[in-house]
């Protein structure tokens, strides 16, 4: 397999095979020196993205009838592919990316077992949500009819990847490995700041597509610019879903996109969030240095380029609260900035601190040290009051990096208000002492708060999810285009379903997941109860 | 309570309470004559609907807190209460609809069951998708929180009735039974078509709301001109998410508005199906009779005027497939027209046929009588080939009445070609003999027809819809706005959902579904395994 990097120039990889682009190339830049560095990729026109979406619509159908076990193997030979390759892989997202080597370990080793997890939803098949309603031919005043319904894919997905996970939100991440899981040909179109990470990745998937005979189309990963060839894929006829995780402006615009085709389809777009941290009175006055160092550590991980990185820190006013305040700001003053993913989201973070010295009511609380490369600007904590944050529409809007504005409230009363007020987060998080806090308050918060976000935690920190059954990487817009999904976690699976009911087939042509013997062995809901056992007797 | 209308003028009822419009009156029109009937009904302004919604709003934090026994038994209060007043709200629908008795009978029935069914599953609560994960201290390389997953309501839903179902698709029709016992108050827009009846039932819910004690936002009836209010609801910040029944028109009205929105919110629209139904070879030649009559009943029953009736037959080339056509022809010259809800669905419906006539290539086949009313128009039989039913849009479209067309067709390739051909459709439906079938091509066949539609047919009607939990009423475009859900059938709940995760919470703040005692007794998925009994011993 591809273990590294030798040729002067790559292709996109359509169903397996390089597609020379038509419109000009791109190289990775080296955030840490502003540098060109490895080899070029060629951008492919609008035109032949239909190349991969019709691939990807000609592999559907045998792909989406594949057994659960067959799905699951596939995967697992993905996640088997990309750990074999690993080394070459993290050698080049640390360039690309300018992450240091731990994270980009740990985002490996996670991406891995995204796609082990999702083999294992794929085998388990529970996702598919089958109902059973036997016919009851003697039901007044009219016979039930035998009815029995499953879940089916949506069809060809467009993915598209983050710059901030180069690994576990790209080529094989989460959207990737739960569409492949649901059963969904993906199309990939590669983040243009890491192409080599990307093109690794994608050989290694399109290996595993070849190795187990399925058909080509399963997988391809094109390189392209975002606003011709992401509006192309999202327009195109044969995809039928879209993953997106990238800025507020990105989403929309393929929100907007998909809307207007003559078939709308459903957009996932992961955007944006600030992730509110409450602490609250009674967490104050035990280790308020390890709390404050705890959240430093949470403000400036990867330079502050994590989805949940906590934006906003609310305060209580008082003696505790400000000691508090200087606890935060001697840790952030010993933090050195670290190199971001590129020179323009650099500019952005930059820019964005700038607007905010130009608000009326905002200071400047502390600051730390720029990083020793480019674009590795000093973490940054600003202060302001419940009423200039409510009042004040830029700073309820996300910079990307390592800038946290403190807001410090008053009571009980503001906090209620800051909660109803606040746009759609990814979390919100409290900090409190359970022995000592009005639970009737907080259990009152976390019933406001939980109306705007898709995860609320107690006494720890957003950043670092948990890739499991039970998390919720979503939340009302504009954290995501459509809260009524998750995009980490195995109920990402159901964002590419849709169910359909069958009535009175004969056995012979009822799909396998819903036949009397129950072959898959799935969990099922018969007559409105859960069952595992197959059925006897009344096909 | 309100059982008969003997006013002279009705209001909406907002909060239970009359608010008079500001923007004109209505009055339903009995379309078997064609004359006004009943009393007048007075208009919202778009400013007035704010009304509702605010108290939707207000009502909401009280309303999604109930437990699942106290919403199941508002859910049966409302149902008595329309049963009690079932006898004046008929009388009132015949008027107002030209429906006949036993049909509304009928739809009463199935309106009452369908709320004591989404009782019982608010009750049983297994729709909240619990998932609990519990901690992981000893996890390498990290530990695993504890984290709990569960599906709270969206919030405020707008709901818009009916025409053709003045009840089980109106006031208390399934988008509001499901939305009610997700925990989303309602504002219900009324059908202009038949005020009368939806204050009867309005009245009736409202009177349940107030004896259980509820929020008077809970539920309220609006009257207005769709193109101001119902846009303006759509739009209203407090909505959360719409439930609409009616034309592609409208549907696709409502989904740009939604769109637009700062913050933009599901739309699930019912529009658009002809149904088609493909007699196979093997399926003729036993009783052509029976089969032709079964079809004619499909096609006339409530005047043609179901989401699902049959627009369209396909059926074999050569002599057993003419004479099956001969004997749909002399069924349906034996049939009679029956009243049309309203002028302007039975003008809609006559041009539709017009506009068929002037297509080449396709040809009257037989024509029923029309019926003694007003509004009355005979039913209709047309033919054409599968290549100018292929090349001609129009063909496609529905015509909401009793008007079909039958398709002849050569070859099972040619069966192929329709399948992925046709648009979005609530039904398919196949009529085969399974002894004497091909059962590879109609297994191939029914992978074909279940990317296109909600629910597939094997010898049976699509009319009549079974309402349970393995019903499918839905669809891709433009059968539905979203084909990831279902109108009918318990299902439908989950559209008014989405799931949100709960990290190391203290035991006294998390939510009661997730409690590790599991008060409600609900289905969980443990560790990626469904369970029933309560944790032990790991709070």
């Amino acid at each position: 397999m591809t273990t590294t990097l030798t040729e002067k120039m790559y292709h996109s990889l359509i169903g397996g095979k390089p597609v020379e682009g038509t419109s000009g190339t791109t190289q990775a830049i080296n955030p840490a020196t502003n540098e060109a560095t490895g080899p070029e990729f060629t951008l492919i026109s609008e035109d032949q993205t239909q190349q991969a979406t019709l691939a990807a619509a000609e592999a559907f159908p045998t792909y989406r009838r594949l057994t659960p076990k067959a799905r699951a193997q596939f995967l697992n030979a993905a996640a088997d592919k990309i750990q074999a390759a690993g080394e070459q892989i993290i050698a080049t997202a640390m360039t690309e990316t300018g992450l240091p080597e731990p994270r980009l370990q740990g985002e490996l080793a996670r991406t891995v077992n995204q796609l082990r997890l999702f083999a294992k939803v794929a085998g388990q098949a529970d996702y598919l949500g089958v109902r059973i309603e036997p016919a009851m031919p003697e039901r007044k005043p009219l016979p039930r009819p035998d009815l029995r319904q499953v879940k089916i894919p949506l069809g060809p997905v467009a993915v598209f990847g983050a710059s901030n996970f180069p690994l576990a939100f790209s080529v094989a991440g989460g959207d990737t490995a739960s569409a492949l899981a649901a059963g969904c040909p993906v199309v990939f179109k590669a983040h243009n700041a890491h192409p080599g990470t990307s093109q690794l990745v994608g050989a290694a998937i399109s290996e595993a597509v070849a190795e187990e005979g399925l058909p080509a189309g399963v997988f391809s990963l094109v390189y392209g610019r975002g606003t011709v060839v992401g509006q192309a894929l999202v327009a195109d006829p044969h995809i039928k879903a879209v993953g997106f995780t990238g800025s507020r402006g990105g989403g929309t615009a393929l929100m907007a996109t998909a809307a207007a085709r003559p078939q709308p389809i459903p957009v996932y777009a992961e955007m944006s969030s600030i992730n509110p941290i409450f602490v609250l009175a009674t967490a104050l006055g035990k280790d308020d240095e390890a709390l404050a160092e705890g959240f430093v550590t949470s403000l400036t991980g990867s330079a502050g380029q994590l989805c949940t990185a906590p934006g906003l820190l609310f305060v209580p006013e008082g003696p505790a609260g400000d000691d508090f305040v200087e606890r935060v700001s001697a840790a952030l003053t010993a933090a050195a900035g670290s190199t971001m993913l590129t020179p323009g989201i650099c500019s952005s973070r930059v820019e964005g601190e700038e607007a905010w010295k130009t608000l009326d009511g905002v200071t400047e609380v502390a600051r730390g040290t720029a990083g020793s490369t480019e674009n590795a600007p000093a973490p940054a904590v600003y202060t302001t009051d419940v009423a200039t944050f409510l009042s004040t529409k830029e700073l309820s809007e996300e910079i990307f990096g390592s800038v946290c504005l403190i807001v410090r409230y008053g009571s009980e009363d503001e906090l209620h208000r800051v909660a109803t007020g606040i746009e759609g987060q990814l979390t919100a998080t409290l900090h409190l002492d359970p022995a000592r806090e009005n639970l009737t308050f907080a259990r009152a918060f976390v019933e406001d708060l939980e109306l705007k976000v898709g995860r609320v935690l107690v006494n720890g920190w957003p950043t670092g999810v948990d890739v499991g059954d039970a998390m919720v990487h979503g939340g009302p817009f504009p954290a995501t285009s459509d809260g009524r999904s998750t995009s980490v976690g195995t109920l990402a699976i159901d964002r590419f379903l849709r169910p359909v009911a069958y009535q009175n087939l004969p056995a012979d042509l009822l799909p396998d997941a819903v036949r009397d013997e129950n072959p898959w062995s799935v969990v099922r809901r018969m007559d409105g109860q859960y069952t595992l056992p197959s059925i006897e007797g009344d096909a």
